[in-house]
């Protein structure tokens, strides 16, 4: 076991990730959303992607939020995108951190952005020097990590080859995503092994959803292995329109409570994230699973 | 880090502390759990309390239930008791094993047992003669091992001097129990950690609840330390009638996915798991949290 980390950075991706799934809920409700993360404490915020309006209907509005960011100087924001189209609609709305997705499978792969996993791994190199134009950084985010909800489970050496790709080709960061909530952390400890010799000091950021209630075993199994950037989604918002069966991201107040609860650091107040929580089900108009939001904090300590 | 264990005992505690919160259902409705959770391919089930029946109204046909258990040849049933008067009544009754709740904090015990916590440690050898009469084994079980719901964190140490009295008294088994669903994956290692030089080769079981979502990854992170004897409940059934903000075990079915897919086995079927969950739902008619009963199991591997 690596040492566990001291502090760990959990990125927002609520109103992404989060959202995406839902019916589109309009800019002003978006803001109030952000309004309840950034009191939060966060540092980080993946805000919107810039991808196919007609794909995904809730993130139309990507360049309309990137405009209202410059109003929260103490985050730093970033996007997601899928292509070249959508790293420079990025670039030109001001972001200056991406996620750009690169699927592990080829059915996930083709059902997100049309194409083959190896022709997004290709496009690393174009996707970065768009970046770098822009002084951006970008995050190389594996897709169906450990299983695809059409192929199934999917041979870690895809995910070898792709981060290196993502090296060779200049990322900044690289991220792994349990895109449909499957990975467990035995899986998780073995996946992380093998890429630490893929990607040497690359930072690397973990991504988990909650689907069969193992999200946070598999996310502490990250950290146990040296991960200390998690993303999370207060109440627990989120899926996948591609994933069939994916539900909600880990809930950032849960990850929160358990972390610090473990004597690990984070940025995030759990009160505010809790909170922020409870603005995320007003704004989609239904209940979020999140534990904490069902609990409360009811014991002192 | 122990070495992981090749294997887990899942204790099916569903019968006992999943119901033990629920309005009492009736003998037959029990069997009929009773049946799906045999079916299952579970060695070891907590069948009954035997305590107070005006206290705990739901166990109050522990007697009853008792003697259908011969029906279920190859499961090794128990009982859970808080005293001498349950112990007798247990041996009476036929078990041959019982889980002796000791709770590591004063509030608790009052509450749980009408005692202070060194009162019932002192009682173990006790116990323990009473089960010996009969050829029985017993369990301390140290409940609010982590936290308390009135009086706040447990110390340690309270921890290990019951773990010792236990040791010393000639309990055959010792169980720590995350009472109230507050236990995260970093206090449950430190924890472990700490007792393994005072309980020597003496088994250890783990029962979490998965209040704030951590219960999981609690349970995993004692199987990281050596744990191989989990208690789970199917569905997430469950609660604790003194424990205010108590809430559901962790799922059975989602124990089961997360430690075969971690590649730990187990004696329990998963989609078995997910049918005796199913039923459970049936027999208390309300939903329960389990995540598999929600997402099912979608994705082949």
């Amino acid at each position: 076991m690596t040492k566990l980390p001291s502090h760990v950075d959990i990125r927002e991706v609520s109103l992404r990730d989060g959202l995406q799934i839902e019916s589109p809920i309009g800019l002003s409700a978006k803001l109030d959303l952000l309004g309840a993360v950034a009191a939060t404490g966060v540092r980080e915020v993946e805000a919107c992607a810039f991808v196919s309006p007609s794909k995904v209907p809730s993130m139309a509005d990507a360049e309309q939020l990137a405009a209202h960011l410059h109003r929260f100087p103490g985050i730093g924001f970033s996007a997601l995108v899928a292509g070249t189209g959508g790293a420079r609609r990025a670039m030109a709305a001001g972001m200056r951190a991406i996620e750009y997705v690169v699927a592990a499978s080829d059915a996930f792969s083709r059902a997100n952005s049309g194409r083959s996993s190896a022709e997004a791994t290709a496009q690393i190199g174009e996707i970065v020097a768009i970046a770098r134009d822009s002084g951006a950084v970008v995050e190389v985010m594996i897709a169906t990590a450990w299983d695809c909800p059409f192929d199934g489970p999917t041979p870690p050496q895809r995910v070898f080859d792709i981060a290196a790709a993502a090296r060779d080709q200049g990322a900044d960061r690289i991220g792994i995503a349990d895109t449909i909530g499957t990975a467990t952390p035995g899986r998780v400890s073995a996946l992380i092994a093998g890429l630490r010799p893929v990607i040497g000091g690359i930072p690397l950021s973990g991504h988990f959803h909650n689907t069969r209630g193992a999200g946070l075993a598999s996310a502490y199994a990250a950290v146990c292995a040296g991960v200390n950037r998690l993303d999370a989604s207060v109440g627990g918002l989120g899926g996948c329109p591609f994933a069939p069966g994916a539900s909600g991201n880990i809930a950032t107040e849960d990850l929160v409570y358990l972390l610090t609860d473990s004597g690990i650091d984070v940025d995030i107040d759990l009160k505010a994230a809790i909170a922020a929580a409870k603005v995320a089900e007003s704004v989609v108009g239904h209940d979020l699973p999140g534990a904490l939001l069902h609990a409360g904090d009811r014991i002192r300590h």
